[in-house]
């Protein structure tokens, strides 16, 4: 067992803007044996999410930053090889907080078991997994579409909002995308049923809003924030949602973030919006994973993943998601 | 009755930045006979709100602005002097749109009958009047306060405010209000009965927000937006409420609102912020009034009334509310 070699990616630095490859340093360690209680995993598959961006910065968030020189935080899909934890055996498939490290020390809290007969094991990490459960969450208990409403949705193609625009049309909505490129935009419309996508690349979105919204938007799913953001809430409704999920156009800064210039329009359209965090919805994740299960299998719901071969690529790998770069959601194979 | 000559203020110019005296024409022209149907109101008070500032662009807001050469759109009191409408008759004080003039005349559907015994006239332009209705929907059904919550006002003594911070303390709310100046922040400690009340003319008020608001801020009463938005939105806790209810910082800006930098801490802190309109409540004023009525009779509820002599110096007198020389509910008193 001590003969494994375990590959791993440290925060080396925190970022200042864009994160460079410098950020990280790449260390080879012996794999520990597990003590009494943990169990061993070999990682398959990471997520690679914007949200990490956040994990380097210092300062106080929705969860504690990585330090210096600590394994950086990653979601993963892994498989044990070897186990002193009594919930769980060598054999087993697991999706938890594993690391970038092609091995997993872990206690076993934070493991849940998967089963690559329901599905795919990249799955579990992007409809079954965080995404998914984000996207579910987001748009139904926040963003609260009802039939016949119009839905947008930004990063349209991306791990989150290709769930969300899929479960607004299940929903009665109309939904609309915005994503970056006329092959993801078509994409949209013709794997996820997206009624149209507005490509941000080309220009301006206002003119392509007040095309496809002509009636307003009724729910907002925001993925990116900036001059996105700002389109949108020029053209809502009276008693619109807006879905703060992210702001992925503002997580390299380095001035301030840019902030929402017209939210003067909530006031205007009586419209709110509101924060959201998964993981208050954990003890709900699996009627979650049940409902999109079973939108799978009718083929309601299709997922997409952008998977890259690697653990060494990672740095590379993990900017695609801010050149938008990644074509569904970004999954890094480690094994 | 043709006699009478009616001194009027309408909107001259769309100001540019900060509203200016020539932004208005002062006229005189005999008063018009009422015909079938209408009243004829003398003016009494008239209500002078930051809201007045966003009625004078062009361009769709919540209501239609107010046209060149149209007489300047103002809530007031005022006696029927004349009636040739049924459901009124000379004697009877009413309260509605009257505009900035000496006498209106009226179909009577935008009118109230108002009772001098009840409460003095100017309490109807405040506690019991739009920015009473405002105070107590916006803080009650948008900002939700539990016992315990700490809640913060901006505009602690403004028409508005002043409401609000009195029903957050009834609440059992802890209330800190930020207000410009010692003696605004002293009166409303002393007689609103706010917990405390941050100056924000003493320069960032981040320190005494933190020092007022240790366990962070549940409920945030916005009239003002700008920098002390986004002060507030550091120091929000989880589950946060902001009511956008105004911003009067931005009102006379001649460059883009600025927008809440920090409003990601509304993702962080799964926090909400939302707009309101206080018409959305007109079929429940009569419920607020009656509880506000009740706790004045109390002495629970207090209101402070900024009271300006003069029809004419209507555009100075509007003024006050920019620079925040007024000291309570700004009102004009024309006759």
């Amino acid at each position: 067992m001590t003969r494994l070699i375990n590959q791993q990616f440290k925060l080396a630095a925190r970022p200042v803007g864009m994160v460079k490859r410098e950020d990280f340093s790449y260390e080879e360690a012996p794999v520990a044996d597990p003590q009494d209680g943990e169990v061993l995993v070999k990682t398959l598959y990471l997520s690679l999410d914007p949200a990490m961006r956040g994990w380097m910065n210092a300062g106080k968030s929705y969860i504690r930053p990585v330090e210096i020189g600590e394994i950086m935080r990653a979601g993963g899909v892994g498989e044990v090889i070897a186990s002193r934890n009594p919930r769980f055996q060598a054999g087993d498939f697991v999706s938890g907080t594993l690391g970038v490290q092609s091995y997993a020390v872990s206690n076993g809290k934070d493991l849940v078991k998967v089963d690559p007969k329901l599905a795919p094991l990249p799955k579990y990490l992007n409809v079954l997994g965080m995404p998914g459960m984000t996207a579910y969450f987001g748009l139904l208990d926040i963003g609260q579409p009802k039939p016949g409403e119009t839905v947008v949705v930004s990063a349209a193609t991306g791990a989150v909002g290709q769930i969300a625009g899929q479960i607004a049309k299940i929903k009665g909505c109309k939904a609309v995308g915005i994503a970056g490129g006329a092959d993801k935009c078509a994409y949209a419309v013709k794997e996820f049923g997206y009624d149209s996508c507005i490509d941000y690349k080309r220009g301006p979105i206002y003119p392509g809003l007040a095309q496809s919204c002509p009636d307003g938007v009724d729910v907002y799913f925001d993925n990116v924030g900036g001059e996105i953001l700002d389109a949108v809430l020029t053209r809502i409704r009276m008693k619109a949602r807006i879905v703060i999920c992210g702001a992925v156009s503002q997580y390299n800064n380095t001035t301030p973030v840019q902030g929402p210039k017209n939210y003067l329009s909530l006031l205007v359209n009586r419209a709110r919006m509101e924060g959201m965090v998964v993981f208050d919805w954990a003890a709900r994740y699996g009627e979650a994973s049940l409902q999109m299960g079973q939108w799978m299998a009718e083929g309601k719901l299709k997922s997409l993943e952008d998977i890259v071969d690697g653990l060494e690529t990672f740095p590379e790998t993990l900017l695609k998601l801010f050149s938008g770069e990644n074509f569904g959601k970004l999954i890094l194979r480690v094994a």
